[in-house]
Formats: C-alpha cells, structure tokens, sequence
C-alpha cells in the first residue's frame, strides 16, 4: 500500500538573539531565544529534493536578527508577530508561520551594566496564518513552593498503593503556564504579561489545597476571571517532591522532624497537567500546534 | 462569562526501573525510564479537590517498578501493555492510560558486568483505553552524520538571503523517529525495533539528498515499505550544522580547507520534522496525545 | 615497580537539604545542595577491602539532613563549620572533612509561600582539619553583562590572528568567585556575603576595561580593598561572547547595526581565570583542594 | 596591606573541531572537544589592560581548527602536543601552553556515513612547557555496573547510622578515570588507550569487592601493572546508587525482590577518589593543574 507526506514544518530554531537599545547612554537589553517554523506546501522538498518553495532556515534566522533591529522588539509577543508576518509573506508556500520566543530578564545594575535576572523564563507562541493569527504567552521555570497549606488524602487506593495520607506538607512545582489571548489586537503585551504572572502568584501564596490538581484549577480560574482578553490556560506542572525525612531511627534524644527537614527529590516526579477554558472561547485552530507540553 | 476544566492528565514521571534477571550466573539487565499518564474524568480532583477517583502517582510508581518483576521486561512495548493495562484496570475513572518508555542499551563485559552503551535510546509510548490500544515505539538521540553527498540549492531567496548554495556538504543530525504499528497483536517488539533501526541507517548512508526534508522522506517510505505493520512514522531532525572553517585569512602558504575541517555549531540549528503515512492506516486516535516532538 | 594508594576521600555528594522554619506563622526557607568528604588514613578501605574504618557516606547524607535541625542553617558557612566539625569527630580515621554548599535563594510571596530566585548561586567550601579550619564563600552562576565600555585592541597576532581590534563590544561573563577568610571566628557570614556580592556588582558596573583579565583584577582588589577579613578571591569567568551581527549583505535600504543587534554564543567561549591575593595572607593549606574551577 | 596577582590563565575553551579525512571515498572523521589555555607573564593584562603579550582566545581558536589539518589529528593526544608547542611558540610571554581535548567516538555505516557512538569520551590534557611536556590520557561516562560481587559491610556506625549491612547490592559508576604517561616519547597513543580501557572493563568485571574504593585501588593497580609507562591513575567514582525496591508493603501474594528489581537514584551519590601512583614515578610538575575532578 502506497504511502504519503504527512504534516511537516521546518524552520531555525533557538537563535539568541540580544537587542541593546542604546538611543540614551541608559541602555536597554532584551535578550531572547526565538525559534521560527514555516508549515504549508513543502512536498516537493520532502519526495524531490526540489528547494524551489523553500526559504532557507538560514534566511529565517536573518530575518529574526535583521527584525530586532528594523521592528524592535517591545514585547516577545510583539516581535514575535512582526517577524513571523514577515516569513509568511517572504514565503509564498508557507500557510502560517510560527514564531517561538523565549525572554530572559535582566536587572539593571548601571547605566549599560546588567545582571542575569535567572529565575522564570516569559515565552509567547506566535501563529500567523492567512486565516488568522493566534498569539500564546507564558510563563516557564517558575518555581513555586508552600511550605504547609496542602494535603493529599482520601485517595483511591489498590494494593499497590503504599502512600500515607497526610493532612500537612510541602507543595512546590516548576510551573509551565501558556495562555491563549482570544483576541491580538490592542493588547499590552507586557501589561498583561505582569498581570497574568501577578495572579498566578497570589493565587498559589491563597490557596489552600487538597492536591496539586485543585492549585492549578483555581490559578486557571483566577487567571481567566482577572482577564477577559484570554481565552483559555493550559498548566505543565511536575509535583517537585519534597519529603519528609525519617530521623526516627537516628540515635538521638530529641530529634524529632515536624515538617522542618526535608529532601528535594529529583525523579521520579508527579506530573499533573490540566486546561482550563473560557466557555466562549474562540477556537484554537493551530495556535497550540507544535507547542511543547500537554498541548 | 464562565470557565471550564478542559484536558487533564496526570501521572508519575521517569521512574528508573531497572530489572535484573538472575535466574542463572549470566545476569541480563533492562534500565528503563517509565512515565505514565491517566486521563479521564478527574474533574472533582481539580474543581472541588476530591481525591477519590484519585489512584495517586506515588501508586502508579509504585506499579510501574512491581510490574518489573510481576510481568518483566521482555520489551519495553511488551512490559508497557502490561503497565497500562493494569493501571486502567485499577482506577475506574480513567478512560485511557498511557505509559511511556525510554530504554538505555548495556553490552556485557562479563557474566553479572555491563558497560551502558550510550548512543540512541529505544523509546515506546503506549496508549491502553477501553476504545482501543495504541503502541508508538521509536528511538531518539540517533545522531548520523553524512561527509559528503549533500548538497543544498535552488532555494528561494529574499533580501536577507545571504547563504551560498553548495553542492558538497555535511549532513547530520540528532534523529528522533517514532513509528505506530497498525496492531498491537502478535508483533515481536524487539525484532521489530531491531528492524526499523537498520532501515533508518542503511537509508541514511545509502542515500543521496538535496535536504534533510528529502532524507527524511527516504527513511520513512523505506521503513513503511519494509515494516508492512507500520501505519506511520515522524521525525523530528534538528540539522546539526556542521560549518567549514575559513582558512582563508590564515597568512599560511598552502592552507586550504576542501571540506576537512569544521565547526560544530549548537545553537542556532535547523529543525525539520516531518511525518510519513501509509494511506490506509487505521486512525491514530489518541496514540499521539502528549508526546514530544512534531505530533 | 610497585606501586602505592596516592591520595583519596570520599563523601556523599549533592544532598538536597531543604529546611523550613516554623516556629511562627511566617515560615523561613534555606534551599541547601550539600556535599561532604573526608580525608585521612582509609588505606584499608582501597586495598584490603576493610571497612572499619569508613563512616559511610550513606551516615554522612543522614547527618547532614540531622544537623539542619540539630544545629539549624544560619548560614550555608555557620551549618557547613557545624557539620564538618561533626563528621571530622565521627570518623577518628579522617584527617579532614570537607563540607561543600551551595544555596538556592527564594523569593516571599506569601507567609509560607516561595518563589525561587534563580540567577546566582551562593557556595561555600569549609575544610575542617586537626591543625586548622578554611572556610572559602563564593557564588557561582552570576551573568554579568555591559553593552559599552570594554574594548579588546593592541594584542599581539600571529599568521592565525583575523579578529579586528574593537574599541566597543558587549562584555559579558558568567562569574565564579571563591574568596578564602583569613580567619573563621567572628564573622557574620550573611554580611560578608551580601557585601561582597555588591562589591563585585558595583566594580564590574563601574569600570571601563580593555581586557576581561583587568575587570578580573579590578573586581578582586575591591573585593580585597573592602574586606579586610579576606585571604584572597579566585575568579573563573567565561568571556561569553555576543557577536555582532552582520547586516551588511542584506539587501535592506538603511539598515545597520551600530552595536545594537548580538548573537549570544554558546562555544567555543574564551575561559579567564585569576587569583588576587593580599600579601600577607595566612597560607591556604587544603583550602582549595578539590574545589571546582582554577583551584 | 596590599594586594598582587596570583596564579592565572586563559585560553578559549571547547572549540568543536571536526575532522574529516577524505583522501579516498572512504572518509574518515574525528570529532574532538578542544580546550586551550596559557599561563605565564600576563600580569599586564590584568593590571593595567596592556594586551600587547596576549593572544587572543580568537587566535587559539583559530590554531586548533588550523591545527587539525596542517598537522592532522592521529589521536587526541599526538594533535594536543603539536598544538600545545605551537601555541607556546606564538605566545613570548606564556611559559605553559595546556590542550585539553574531549573525543566522541562514531561508528561506521558506510563510506561516508556514521553513527555516532555514544558512551564513554576519551580525554587528553597537555601540558606543554619550557621545562617539559606532561600527557594525562583518560576516559569519562564510562558506566558501569556488576548486578552481583558487591558488598558493604563492617563498616564504622555512629547515632546517625541506619544503612544495614549487605553481602550482595548492585555496584555501578559512572567513571572518570585519568593517567599520567612517565614519558611523552614513543607512546604509541591509540594502542595505549585502548589497553588501559580494555584493562579498567576487565578488572571491573572480574573483580569482587568490598567498597567502590576497593574496586579502583584494583583497577588502578590492574592498568599499572600492565602499562609500564604509566606514572599514575587517578579516579572519580560516583557511587550510582541502585536501591533495592521494598515489596513488602504491596498486598500481593508471592511478591518478592530478591536483588532483581532496583530504583536508579540521581542523588545523592557517593563520591569515592583515589589515585595509585607507581613508587617511581617522575615528577606530576603542573601536568594535573587545573584538570576537572580530584587533582
């Protein structure tokens, strides 16, 4: 039986691309990681070695340098729908194009002197197509921890099950969260950026939980509550276990561990991912395509 | 305007199962990395935070390492049938359970001695639900590097085109592949793989390409067309550029370099992903849902 | 010729000690990497197999998790004095004990909430010995970046020199920097820390350099000029290189790049490392054996 | 008091020089990791910004891509030497020259085609000085494991000791392993390593031991003894644990875990160090100065 080209995508990914704005002797820095992908008509590439339709992922990586400097960039998401409106006209074959940034902060610590700021990465997932364009910002490596406020109990259990149910314990995630703005005019990127962010925060210090489910449920609603402009929120979150260490066989009067000591697993991990959606959300189409995580 | 739980799955993630066999002096040895995933209604989970319908990751790790021993490890397909199985068998409230596997090679030094063989990893994702069973198997971090009979040209160009054509370059890449089987009954996993594994390579150093999109296209028709069981195959290739150094401002006489010498490039790099169907496979349902990569 | 048992330790390494006070509502977090070894006579241990006198290092993790309840973590140097004090006393074939940390900062946001920080990593290297005590603070991680006032010009060349002289370029480093006290009695190591790190932040803000090697030095003899307390400081600093971009074969009416637009590489990287140290600094004995970087 | 420069060094580090030897249509490659530094007068530098006696890292750079055709690159050994020397000769102010070179190894699947190997890297560190030439050959990511002929007991106990005593564990290592040639003069290098990797995989497996100390004092011995212009060996040797997982808690009939079904732990992880040096050995001088891990 004959077989055929599925779906395909191409471009350049993981350009670090660092922009100085140095118009005043107090410079500007925004230093990004931007990967570009071009989907549509490519199939003569694939099952003829033809090239004619394709614009090279170098020429996608110029164009990704070349565009910090000709559109700026004031926003992730900003850039991100300049460059990727450009590559979907440089390319007539390409159906959309999608731009991937990521954003690392910086503090100042001088006029043109800046310290790394490390800590959580700001991401936005740009499709630009003929028929529309979706914008999806977020958030990753936010590592987030409360130190009581959380149990896990009543749970089903089988008889593999060997988990203690607990009434107190340590909560912490590195969050990945990416939101959907269900409109990309006349948004403040960055506004809505900190907004988001804020929420997410003081949602996560509020919260008393029963499970890791329940935090990211009520940080979903509260992100969509606090802005209308979103269309739905979508949560990667590894449960970063932290357990309780055993001192009782230790040969010490005294010691005792009452949620004081603990150790910081690395694997295996909790993985617990979850989606929460605007009941009047526009349709996603492919604004989620190719996005990393349980999208 | 109201908001909804949308998508939901969790599990435990990279449990490092290894399982010995001891039933003789000469030990065998199966090291694996296990991640399982339950999807289903655990909305009370999330919304109310009840746990009942909550079989908990620390069970499904606890399961993943006991069905080591109960079922074994005969492949890493076979031993994640089993897992799954299980796992929906013992919480009601999932519709499907999915349980995915990397597995690391060891080669023996002796009759209980092994050295890890590093290279690629055997991977597999299997998805078990009460409609049906998916199985994925793949590799990844097969990295291949052709020396010559690459070229790349007749691309289109823009005003930030600035890459020469060549006719003789280096091709390599980092692959990730990963293949769906039409059925999942009475397959032999390993010789299966084992097969899959060969084609990959024999296509890659067979074959003459104008684009890493042509060499994947060569490698999936060439598995479909040996493996009549496979009902599609995806890639995902980032082109590890591999840049000839200019000696051409070196003040040495007769300092030449005719594609001896390059550099090795991080970031940024191509990423090409691609997908080969055969054009009566059954449907893919959810055998795609959350795995990495261009699915 | 026969041969004999050089040097050796052994510990346990990379403990995740996480503590948590809670003596008041409003929680405390310290967020240790712990690592130990000693050192001493465990010539048995290696040739005849003879275990008698090792303290395992399985007792060294379950100490170190102990002593962050028993003696508390005031700071990563006051609990490592502790510790290696402990482990020294405890295995009476050790000659030292050396106690590595490294400390995750958190962020409040809640009175039992966290974010971590990110970006740098505060470390300290304490040797407890039979003749002595070195306690060596550091920080590890910390990306520092000016966008003017370092140039690189008047070195020497050779046949395989091409790089153009350049009286602007973007300086930038991801800094290691260990400093050794002179003495370790009566020092506030929160204080010290805090005010080296600015030393260091300030210096690097502030001064205009021709080579990474002089913001190196100038940056050790503030840090040295400032504490008075302190031996010497030892610098391993990736020169992390933001190229230029060349827009120049674009074919773009106007555009160019007048130190605004960078890639940021990833390698090759130039790698400087220096010592400064104060002229009548106390000697450093094993101060600095088997502490990572130009040691 | 004043302060002074101390000890220093710079060079570029980890240039990915790729090396393919095309002279008939079988080709050839070797894919090197290579690192140089210098040390010697360059106090100008640090002090005063004066670069007249620096070669730039750019330069070094250069050199090692220039080096890996003019002189070729028959091991990673015999490549560093004559690009140590070249370098020393090119830098006046420089008494060292050091080069220290990663290899991957690739497979051959066709004339031009290969697959990476994955596993073990070979290492080099040279030092080129005025006063003479050290070599440091070595291998790391070797991992190994015996599932049996490994046990732990007898050792010392304190209050914090909970670890039972076993005659049977699971004994694996990820190895750093380094040795010292006692002349640079007609060391056939591919020959040696070979036998000194053959001689660490052969002891290794036909070794029973007490402690992970106990196994390198005899892998070190084992490779002296075979390897008469060996100097030393040095080793680092986490402790990968492997723990046994408990079933006795699962409420299934007949469940056992008679050593056959372990948990591979990320940390903590033993640290054990140790070198063996033969009782006449020549002098280290500075061969071991800055080499990663116990030197």
């Amino acid at each position: 039986m004959a077989h055929t080209l599925g779906a395909n995508q191409y471009g350049k990914a993981e350009c670090r691309v660092v922009r100085v704005v140095r118009d005043t002797p107090r410079h500007e820095i925004r230093d990004l990681n931007v990967s570009t992908s071009l989907r549509g008509d490519f199939a003569a590439a694939h099952v003829t070695g033809d090239q004619t339709a394709v614009l090279p992922t170098d020429t996608q990586k110029n164009t990704a340098f070349a565009y910090a400097k000709l559109h700026g960039v004031g926003s992730p998401e900003d850039y991100a729908l300049a460059l990727g409106a450009r590559l979907l006209e440089a390319c007539p074959a390409a159906e959309t194009a999608q731009v991937r940034v990521e954003e690392y902060g910086w503090d100042r610590i001088g006029d043109h002197s800046f310290v790394r700021r490390g800590g959580s990465v700001r991401t936005a997932v740009v499709t630009v197509g003929h028929d529309g364009t979706h914008v999806v910002s977020g958030i990753t490596d936010l590592v987030l921890l409360n130190s009581t406020d959380s149990e896990f109990k009543g749970f089903l259990k089988d008889e593999f099950t060997t988990l203690p149910e607990t009434d107190d314990r340590v909560l912490a995630t590195s969050l990945v969260a990416r939101w959907r703005h269900a409109s990309v005019d006349g948004v403040d990127w960055n506004a809505s950026h900190e907004a988001v962010t804020a929420t997410l925060l003081r949602t996560f210090a509020g919260t008393y939980t029963r499970a890791l489910q329940e935090m990211l449920y009520a940080m979903g609603s509260a992100v969509l509550d606090a802005q209308p402009g979103l269309a739905e929120i979508r949560f990667s979150a590894p449960n970063v276990h932290h357990f309780l260490v055993d001192f009782s066989d230790f040969q010490v009067d005294g010691l005792s561990n009452d949620g004081e000591v603990f150790v910081a697993a690395d694997r295996p991990y909790g993985l617990i991912e979850a989606q929460v959606t605007r009941d009047d959300a526009p349709p996603a189409d492919d604004a989620w395509l190719a996005v990393p995580g349980f999208c």
